[in-house]
């Protein structure tokens, strides 16, 4: 226990259980994981390392990282900025470009760090309605702001939004900073990345825990204009120095290069979402259109809440939020074809029995 | 350029410019890391590393490396938190501990990113001076505070307290958090994880960036009572889930574990650091006495900032402040015995001739 007269200057967040580490057996779709390894140059990257050579401070500027990064989408090496995990990242979006009095704007369903990230630093908020679809209404977007940021694909909902959606907000915020968030873009279609040179306002994030099967490593990156790349290296650099370890550093450069493996292993799991969305169509199962390496589904005969339970005692991990609107849904990351044939072949015997 | 209407809202921070990364023939001795490689079992827990399981997240718990760390220093596993190097760990403990109206304390002198840190969370500071010879006065610590925070040897003095000194600084803050940053205490003495136990105020910080050398991996930690490390991991689990890269907490736990080329490793360093100052000292330099892996020096005749210069011409590193109180000082961190020899002639070359 904590003395008081310790405990009165100590913050106060809300408690949290990290997410469940289920045992070997298990089908573990619940973090929205890449189902494949990542790439055979990653393997190599790694044997190829110094290991002698940890004994000193890794690339503050991350440098091999990000000329990999800025080869692959053509853009200037001064365009990326990378951090530990796209979380890290916007973290330091949050604290770098939101120091406005007025409120930034977020969907009220998406993804939960923005809350925390935004009590974190003190930024006001206001989170718009997704509407009865679960999809973003472009005009809430429209009003005064300290700022935007959203997911394309939006998490849970796994929904995408075109360009032309993601174009009309920037060009109705031609004075706020807008944050789009693709950590699940490679499973959708076009990235935002196709806006940057016609909007200086834009920031695009990606990861490569999910489509370059790299979640252990800790990797995430912005892509923006080299003006407001700088300013996040400036707040980076003012505080924290050295992130991003040297294993890190050789891995992703590695992972960047393999475009070929990369572009074969999205093909798969999207073909392998069709199918099982089709499958689950057929029990039933309604669900969005999903643009992501996961399916957000319901089932009109069985609560959302009962069906991860018994799928957990089968050792099969989804996601289930107890929320009022989305309540009655599942979040489930798209694994391997066998994989999913063993939560469809749950699914046919238990909502059969419903 | 950033238009003024984006800039508005931007924060604004001191520029900052990455330390240098000098070619490979060059005597680097300006960031303390160690001259010698990590143990040979980091190199075999590398090896050994599942690269397909990349594809997971890390452990959020990081429970290989902190039953490593629990189990070498004999304290429980709820006692030990990691982060990814102890400016991460720091940066939390200010997050989390540091949150009242009263200032915290730190001295005048000391690492530069604790009042970078409290700038960051708006925490109130002050900054009692060191005396002439560059120690702390423990007496201004008895003040009305917020917390305390200091390392321990202090840098970049080199000064090392020992543990009577951190105990009264201690009991007489019984309502205050005591951070004791431990980064360079294996050169030292005794550490002030002895008085865990006695009290529920202190955490003790250290790092693998210096006498385990693993700067290139990013890894410190956090050592407490197990409410106080409760607290630090709920605040960090509340924004950030998954920081360590499974690489990290593979090799950092095969670190702690090689206890005996650690111990050698130690006792190099300290035999080169006595070495190099004898030397030194013989050619009329002035200097603390130092229980770190670096020296602060200063020659009576000769001007600082110019043999900073003529050192970095001469390919050899070492770190220097224009600042009013330490402006002729350096800072050499202890190299290989070959790289002291290297500096020790040239400085008996160049100040000869002053």
């Amino acid at each position: 226990m904590i003395r008081d007269e310790l405990l009165k200057n100590i913050r106060k967040v809300e408690p949290y259980v990290p997410g469940e580490q289920p045992q070997k057996k298990a089908v573990k779709l619940n973090t929205n994981e890449n189902p494949y390894p990542p790439s055979p140059e990653v393997r190599k990257a790694f044997d190829a390392l110094d290991t002698d050579a940890f004994r000193l401070y890794p690339d503050p500027t991350a440098g091999e990282l990000v000329k990999a990064l800025a080869g692959n989408f053509h853009v200037g090496e001064d365009q990326i900025f990378v951090g530990v995990g796209s979380d890290d990242v916007l973290s330091l979006c949050f604290l770098t470009f939101f120091n406005s009095d007025r409120p930034i704007l977020f969907p009220d369903i998406t993804y939960s760090f923005y809350k925390v990230w935004a009590d974190l630093y003190r930024i006001p908020y206001e989170r718009p309605k997704l509407n009865d679809d679960f999809r973003m209404i472009k005009e809430d977007y429209y009003r005064e702001n300290g700022g935007i940021i959203f997911p394309n694909p939006n998490a849970p909902t796994a929904i995408y939004e075109e360009l032309d959606f993601i174009e009309d907000i920037l060009s109705h915020n031609r004075s706020s900073i807008v944050i789009v968030d693709e950590a699940y873009v490679d499973f959708a279609g076009r990235s935002a990345l196709e806006l940057i040179d016609r909007y200086d306002n834009l920031i695009v994030t990606q990861t490569f825990s999910k489509s370059r099967s790299m979640a252990g490593m800790r990797i995430g990156y912005a892509v923006s204009n080299p003006g407001l790349i700088r300013c996040l290296n400036d707040v980076k650099y003012s505080f924290n120095s050295y992130t991003m370890s040297k294993a890190a550093l050789a891995c992703g450069a590695a992972a960047v290069k393999d475009r070929e493996y990369f572009e074969q292993n999205i093909r798969k799991i999207i073909e392998t979402r069709e199918w099982a969305a089709g499958e689950l169509r057929k029990l039933g199962f309604v669900m969005t259109e999903s643009r992501a390496n996961f399916l957000f589904v319901r089932h009109p005969k069985y609560d959302a809440g009962r069906l991860f339970s018994e799928l957990r005692e089968e050792k099969i991990y989804v996601r289930h939020w107890a929320d009022e609107r989305i309540g009655q849904y599942l979040r489930i990351t798209v694994g391997t074809k066998e994989e999913m044939r063993i939560l469809i072949d749950f699914m046919k015997r238990n909502t059969a029995m419903s």
